[in-house]
């Protein structure tokens, strides 16, 4: 197995198998493998979805559920050992427009939180940008931030890597 | 021109060239072309698109429309000497789910069918999850639907391409 | 800084950083710079994006707003001995579909006009296929275009850029 650098962005469409490969690279690291979960079961739709991933995973898992303060998570997951994957930032977006955050400040204090974590860490995130620009304001606004904070940890990152299709394409690695 | 493997999932937007370049490699090989539709011409723009890919093609093509049956098409396509062109999965999955077939079956007949297949066939489909998360619970499974098919023929193809704007890029190669 | 090709095409998607890198490719030749925007600042949204695009270049850049004449345009900019930015193609076929202008001519007519102009051209450009199929027929046909114009462009042009989290990918490189 190789060794993760300390920051990788995993980017991808839905059901890329994006979360599925950046288990992997988790699980490929020795000690504990911590999993932050930005989503939140508000629905049937996505506690169903969380339940499979959750079953997909196994014992030496530590799950956190984390809606907002994701500097926060990281650092409480950092005080282990371990590899850190977190799934997902699109939704972790999400969750801040709709608690009326700061999306630019909470970009900023993730990219500055990322030097000072223990282990290496993976992002999982939705490449939502490339299909026809979407007619709401809102959803115009929320492709706009989400292409920003892609743009922000790609830069932090020494390994981005763009899953289609189960396969993963190096965008960026580490020198 | 290059063998073929048995093999290729083509992958690609809307206009992205990926049935020309699907039909250029199976020309590419020796023996007949069989082309296999999934659309029917329901409506007057499938007939138009329909009718402008039949005049593309040369008298050397034999067109198959099969809306449902894929792997019906694909064994009775194998009798020929020839490769196999099937245009589109994403429409077959429409299909699918119109008929209320159950997809996840449907998917792993295909693929256990595909080591027993004479000939080399390439698959042509539409990456459709790359945009804002569609409104509608039906769409979005289609979605999803769309990304595990995608990921199951693309774990048994040799050669995966992703095409845009008329250019290849190889996601996997044949060993 | 490298040399550009005498055409350059630069695709990705929303906030993907296109524009910057585009802009960065300009600045990297002698002379001076050339951005011809296509957009026109019909409502709020769209000027404040103008005014942003506007700050970010400095006092080298000389400014062409032409929303339909692409072709006129590049033939002035070419006057000068500086390379030339067209930001963007998607909203210029917009503004032809608009004007009820034969996008195809246009589109032969630009591919046309290529070879002609004295100094580099790097064209940004939207991609907008890679999401669920549009619902509205003008909007698929919006995307059709797009995609055809992309693939014409694509074809004349010497290197092919996608941007993904400000991350470029060859998909065409100068022989």
């Amino acid at each position: 197995m190789n060794a993760l650098p300390p920051v990788t962005l995993m980017l991808g469409g839905a059901r890329s198998g994006k979360s599925r490969h950046a288990e992997a690279l988790v699980e490929g690291q020795p000690g504990a493998c911590v999993y932050i979960a930005t989503a939140e079961a508000g629905d049937h739709e996505m506690a169903e979805r969380i339940r499979r991933h959750q079953a997909r995973r196994g014992a030496r898992w530590q799950t956190l559920e984390e809606p907002l303060d994701l500097v926060g998570a990281l650092r409480g997951a950092a005080r282990s050992d371990g590899a850190v994957l977190v799934d997902c930032l699109t939704l972790w977006l999400s969750n801040l427009l709709g608690a009326d955050r700061d999306v630019e400040t909470e970009t900023q204090s993730l990219v500055a939180a990322l030097p000072g974590l223990a282990g290496p860490v993976v992002f999982v995130s939705n490449e939502v940008g490339l299909g026809i620009v979407p007619e709401g304001a809102l959803t115009r606004a929320f492709v706009d931030h989400a292409g920003r904070l892609h743009q922000a940890i790609a830069t932090a990152a020494q390994s981005v890597l763009f899953m289609t299709a189960g396969l993963p394409l190096a965008l960026k690695t580490p020198a």
